[in-house]
């Protein structure tokens, strides 16, 4: 357990960190080759490569078969075959794996997983190519997201765990006055115990982003984990598996304390996501199946990151062309795919005031679509930002959705001047009216936005508010140069609880989210029941056990 | 909002308690007349009798009538009339009160709360008769637990608040390095958010100390509160809740920020309990309507305290004499109507080696009985440490549980000196195999316990520990001279989840939790889901909604 000696340094930067919130990270989110090494990215995707068609290289217990369920949006064929486990050994391994890894104690485990995380920030490479194959990510965006994003919200997790178990002393001696007479002296005891197994369910999209806070925080307070990856995105959380597994193995600790669960069956996940035996759940994706846990895994704390409708409100900008530009790069990145991506864009029906002057409803959709077309007019830079469409459902939705409003944007099919198979998509942007609630207020995942024509400013507010309460919002966004009318969108925001962006136009973009200084989701309206990383998305996963006796 | 500088060396104080967890308190627990005041026991007990047959002075929005619901144990007609007012307009009420406290802020709120808490510590003795004629309680324990150890309990939830809602910094500063170019600079606002409104649902016996943990908690996380007292012990909640609405008022702010529901019908908490502005729930009771709660009040964060079955386990001691007094003790304080009470003590069928030599189990349960009797053989010492009995429930589950076993100690019914109406009895031990695990298996509140002979201590462990796992309990305590014995029990009150005390036979007794030092309940067993005062009490009742823009 010598591993926290290398790292307190980190740890306690992190946990400085945690409550100053400015820019803060580690891990640098520039693929560079003076950073991570001059041959890093070429290692990185040939590791990777030499995986296609192969066994994946990892033995648990109940192997039953090997079977591959990813299909890249870029239509490369991976086929890689992972190991199927019987669920009833997964349990029963985990289970096996506890009493050591809770032995080990906060400071045994935390040190495990920063030595670990250490070792996935060497590999950076390899997983953000996994990331961007399974995902269909753009490079760039699979690089920085998938690895070290991924890696700051790892530690995120792992310092507020810290910070909360560091918090319990492990003993004290409690001696209360007897008047004359001697104090009554005890010793007391107190030890951070995890619930039982934690079962971290991955999404397609950002299968280290979004899996990382749970599982870090659910090994950090004690707790085995289980990992089920969703079918399409398995490589990512193989690798991260691997890596925590042999750490723990070279400490001489049960590698069952992480394991992987593969299956394209979802009522194999149903099964173990309803057992006894899991004490709690992260999960990321729609909110059917979110829903569908919180009806049936009664038995399990869930942390849920689900569907919403996210909405960005116009009412005034003093600086039009950067706001077009920053809204264009917002619903192009990653083709919409991204929990963040704002689905409305309320505009009020008789035009808003601008340094360019004033701009009715329909010249700020032609103005916005041709934003897109200039920030897309390169296919190479095209490509890179828009990535792959990683469905077939959701191909099917932007094909559906393209007569429910008038066009503002059509949606077009590039070449990727790389993989002749990926299904690229540019936006489709559809003019609505507020009337026409019935077909904005359903999230549709994918590269699809509405621009709706408001009955006012003020309108605006009161539907994004309701929307966000009813509905769910990860993001809001608001445009506008008067103070009184930012002031009523933030008592909004705090209404509807989601985190609101104000005046975006340069290089931030609603759709991100910094580790160490924004917290991500609020827990607080139906999007979500956790946010990234609160001290409520880590408290519940312990409890203290104590025991007294007298001196 | 000026409070806060009145009382920030108190709360400096207590959250460094929190970490420390050796004894502290600014509540003493002594009824002296030279720390409360010479006339505050008269003053207390006369302002209580002067509401006799009154109405309650305390005005709510949508009042209908007015409802005396408490039968007081001790057999004192209290006729208290309190308000019964509209489900609908306390709902409402609280929710037009929200905005304030929330704007109030963590420092604004706090101040209040501690404000309010030593206003309610002035009137300790008033509370403590309420709680005492209301509960059945003896009169020194309804002073210490109804008073200044309820007192501790909410310092302790105010302080836990305080600490993890300043660790939320109100704006920073986030600068992202571009190497060459100028960094971006963005200002950052974070604020805490309340979920909404609290119910805190209070239990019959303990109508302060089990109330105020959920209630400070819950209002200094920028909640408002409706609080639901259980319909016989009304009084202390009323004390509690006009004490802050006075001190609501005095800062412009709204009293309808706490509100009491008052009711004898469990339709109209249930119909309160599940409507959707409901964000959280407090509850003290019974594992029946806790899991009719969490199978309903979906919609609500739940923070239950409910039925559990305490176990002793016996395998040998040194302190033989020591020992049965404290078991006594045990049994008899409030005639076992603690949700911290043993029920079970499990002592091995071929007996135990003592200081006292061999002891077979009869000869066990002879001496335990005995030891009850001396501590019992003075009437104003047993009415003092027995109280009454709160419930015809409970004393029927007395007459009925009569033959379920061998008597080892018979129940008798003892005259109240002061009180000739109150239902006073002493406890009631019977004797049982191991094999009887369908009698002494189930909860059986009030003083009721079983000696249970198992086939050895070994079994007496896995017995209490799969007892706990499957059952609940509040508590574990156990009397062993053999360290690795004790650590065999350690072990197994770790994967039950449950506080241990071992080798009590002083004056500190296992239904005893001292507020700032142990932790009462887990959150870790079926007997409870949240934990006096652990972090996760208090983390996810609130949100942080943040806001960002360029600076």
């Amino acid at each position: 357990m010598q591993h926290m000696d290398n790292h307190s340094a980190l740890l306690n930067n992190a946990v400085a960190a945690l409550t100053r919130r400015t820019f803060w990270t580690p891990f640098p989110e520039m693929p560079s080759p003076k950073l991570y090494g001059e041959t890093a990215q070429v290692a990185g995707r040939s590791a990777v490569e030499a995986l296609f068609g192969c066994d994946y290289p990892l033995e648990q217990p109940g192997e039953m078969r090997r079977l591959a369920t990813e299909r890249s949006p870029y239509g490369v064929a991976l086929d890689i075959r992972y190991p199927v486990c019987d669920t009833e050994s997964l349990l029963v391994s985990a289970n096996a794996a506890e009493p050591a890894w809770q032995a080990a104690g906060p400071e045994g485990r935390v040190g495990i997983l920063l030595e670990a995380l250490g070792r996935i920030h060497k590999r950076s490479f390899e997983v953000a190519h996994a990331v961007m194959l399974t995902t269909g990510q753009g490079s760039m965006m699979a690089f920085q997201a998938g690895s070290p994003h991924a890696q700051d919200r790892a530690l995120e997790a792992i310092a507020q765990a810290w910070k909360l178990m560091s918090e319990v002393p492990s003993q004290s001696l409690w001696e209360k006055p007897q008047g004359k007479n001697p104090p009554i002296v005890m010793r007391k005891h107190f030890e951070v115990v995890g619930r039982g197994i934690a079962l971290v369910i991955g999404c397609a999209t950002f299968p280290t982003w979004n899996t990382y806070p749970g599982l870090f925080a659910a090994l950090a307070t004690g707790n085995p984990v289980i990992v089920k990856p969703h079918p399409n995105a398995v490589l990512p959380a193989a690798q991260t598996v691997s890596i925590l597994r042999e750490v723990l193995a070279e400490q001489g600790l049960d590698p069952n304390t992480v394991l992987l669960a593969v299956s394209d069956q979802s009522e194999s996940t149903q099964r173990l996501a309803t057992d006894r035996r899991i004490a709690s759940i992260d999960f990321t994706g729609s909110d059917v199946f979110g829903g569908w846990l919180q009806e049936h895994a009664r038995q399990a704390r869930i942390y849920a990151e689900m569907a919403g409708v996210n909405t960005v409100i116009v009412e005034s900008t003093d600086q039009y062309a950067g706001m077009l530009r920053n809204l264009a790069f917002s619903l192009s990145l990653y083709s919409g795919q991204m929990c963040t991506t704002p689905q409305n864009i309320f505009v009020p029906s008789n035009g808003i005031e601008t340094d360019q002057g004033y701009k009715s409803f329909d010249q700020f959709g032609q103005d916005l679509a041709e934003a897109i077309d200039q920030l897309l007019a390169d296919p190479r830079v095209a490509t890179t930002i828009l990535g792959a469409i990683g469905s077939d459902a959701t191909l099917q939705r932007l094909e559906v959705s393209a007569s429910t409003g008038r066009t503002v944007h059509a949606s077009r099919a590039l070449e990727h001047p790389e993989f002749p198979n990926a299904n690229v998509r540019t936006p489709l942007v559809l003019a609505v009216q507020q009337a026409d609630a019935s077909i904005y207020e359903r999230e549709c995942f994918g590269p699809i936005s509405y621009l709706v024509a408001t009955d006012s400013a003020d309108a605006s507010v009161r539907l994004a508010e309701s929307l966000a309460i009813e509905r769910g919002a990860l993001t809001l966004s608001v445009y506008s140069t008067n103070r009184r009318f930012l002031d009523a969108v933030t008592s909004a925001s705090r209404r509807a609880r989601v985190a609101l962006s104000i005046n975006l136009t340069q290089g931030v973009f609603v759709n991100q989210s910094a580790g160490f200084s924004d917290f991500h989701a609020t827990g607080g309206n139906p999007a979500s029941t956790a946010s990234y990383t609160t001290p409520a998305f880590v408290a519940d996963r312990f409890v203290v056990v104590q025991r007294r006796e007298h001196v």
